[in-house]
């Protein structure tokens, strides 16, 4: 089946599967706190309306989605979700259809965690400014992760040529395309990951100059020593709890933190206290948290410069593909044990 | 007896109190950790040295000494004093004898807590520019304590007029100096101290909009959204611990906290856990820690805007004197339990 026919024609109702969550959750989450369900699309928009219907193509799992699992607290980034409700407003690819458009494009956008969504205003959306990059790589390397660690890379840390750098979670998302752009300013750079696996890639693949697996170190404190024995000059923070506290006891003179995620205290309900903030005085660190909703402007720039880092394989990009919107809720706890190998993302329907 | 008699003649060999450090500390220092000790000291230099013997009149009492009193760990600033040692390179002011010298001169340096100090290299201590002004002033407002205050304001909060400042330890020496400061630029500020005096002081001495005794709060969160209803734009950060955590909680958009000094946390062996560290990627905020030894470079410019403030009433100062070196345990001692009332220093001679 095309796209196009998998798009539908006009005013044909059509299934709509959606994820949605069952209840507010407490501590670490469990595929049960979600469920698929039924459901029909019709589509069509209000006549003379801005809106359009978006056949999502790819979803995007991403760690800052737990905060708006639990009931709001003033430690999340973005509003709660409602149980009963679906997924709003996370960041997809998707195949579009709607009566002013001639067939469909694709579009990325924030939708639901369903088949269809309709989008009040198509201006929310971004254009796909590159159809022959495949479109899943707008979910990541291409969309938000990919420019989180670009904007937090040259705007927040600011590196030099020659600095010892250290990224954790670092085949993820964002840490794998922060590791390999740090490479490309001339940065020593060290990725901690939870898996020799993961291990193994950021070293052959990614090409960080070093990389080490934190769970199997006894004394996190002792590991970074090692691998930085003149210190740390930046460290791009994905994790939080002991490691931000072994890395506080390492870091250089006047050096920066990057403070991108916390991914370890996503869901504790009273979060670990970290001890070291002493070393920020001593070291003279600069620590800085940062929210990629700050730099859409440079999203542009940023698609150029990675396409053309892709085209020439200066940045290699590895993503772990749930098929299907029924994987969905397993492919995103499965985020918080770290099964996922690159970045997680789910396929809604085969392209 | 005037100063000139109090130095000594040439060659004389006087009596030379000083203070010593019995032992290293663990937890709370005591009166008991230091002993004022008899000794001597000759008025006389190597020939031909650029050496000379300092007449100590007042000490200087900081917080940061704290850190010295413990055997050496990494989260302390400074090297560790060594125990049955003198405190060495306490700032101090005092009247200075030398050979080459007409008479004495005043001087600012850190030396022993001890009547004389030898000084190696008298290019080690620096000029008194204003004579006119009290002497002891170049313990705190024209010394260490008031360029703390300038530097960490200036070069690293980077105040706007019309944000939103607050300080702990609001009546301390940095304090009272950065409070006034940051009005001066048109904040509206706010400091929180440990007693009802001291918040008396703030109001009504040193012209801050607001202040609090956190000691009578049972919530500190609820007092910070009590006194800031719109959030903080700068936290000059002094105490740490609970403090911390409720400012990072009551933070804006893209603010800032300059970190001086975390005094809760000196007699701790294990430091208070910070949990609300996510706040620093929900709300933007570049947490950065500085030591006034990196802005010696500005002490001219900072004294000379410093000395025009005083003369003009626009700073006003207040100093708690301890008098005698006797007293000197004690009043540092005191600065943990928040005895002192103002910039807390020791006269060791009366000028």
């Amino acid at each position: 089946m095309s796209l196009a026919a998998a798009v539908g024609t006009e005013g044909q109702e059509v299934p709509n599967r959606r994820v949605i969550l069952k209840r507010h959750v407490t501590g670490f989450p469990s595929e049960d706190d979600m469920e698929v369900v039924a459901g029909a699309a019709r589509l069509a928009v209000p006549p003379g309306s801005a809106a359009v219907v978006l056949k999502n193509l790819y979803l995007s799992c991403d760690p800052y989605m737990r905060g708006r699992m639990s009931k709001q607290n003033r430690r999340s980034y973005v509003p709660a979700f409602v149980p009963g409700s679906g997924w709003p407003r996370c960041e997809q690819s998707g195949g579009i259809w709607a009566p002013g458009f001639q067939g469909w494009r694709s579009r990325l956008g924030m939708t639901g965690w369903e088949e269809y969504t309709l989008i009040p205003n198509q201006e929310s959306l971004s254009k796909i400014n590159h159809p022959e990059m495949p479109l899943s790589y707008y979910t990541g390397v291409l969309g938000m992760p990919g420019l989180t660690a670009y904007a937090g890379l040259y705007d927040v840390a600011k590196p030099k040529k020659g600095e010892y750098f250290f990224v954790s979670a670092a085949s993820g998302a964002v840490g794998q395309i922060v590791g390999q752009l740090a490479k490309l300013t001339g940065c020593y750079v060290v990725g901690s990951a939870g898996s020799d696996e993961k291990v193994k890639l950021l070293k052959t693949k990614f090409g960080f100059d070093e990389a080490f697996n934190y769970k199997k170190e006894q004394d996190l404190n002792a590991a970074l020593q090692r691998y930085f024995p003149e210190g740390i000059d930046i460290y791009f923070e994905h994790v939080g709890g002991t490691m931000l506290d072994a890395v506080l006891l390492n870091m250089r003179m006047h050096d920066r933190i990057a403070v991108c995620g916390m991914i370890s205290q996503y869901n504790l309900e009273q979060p670990q206290g970290i001890q070291n903030l002493l070393s920020l005085i001593i070291k003279r660190v600069r620590m800085e948290g940062f929210m990629v909703s700050d730099y859409l402007g440079q999203h542009h720039k940023f698609e150029e410069e990675m396409v053309r880092y892709l085209k020439d394989d200066k940045i290699v990009y590895v993503e772990d593909v749930a098929e299907g919107l029924e994987k969905a809720p397993a492919a995103l706890i499965g985020l918080f044990t770290g099964r996922n190998v690159g970045k997680q993302l789910v396929t809604v329907t085969q392209e």
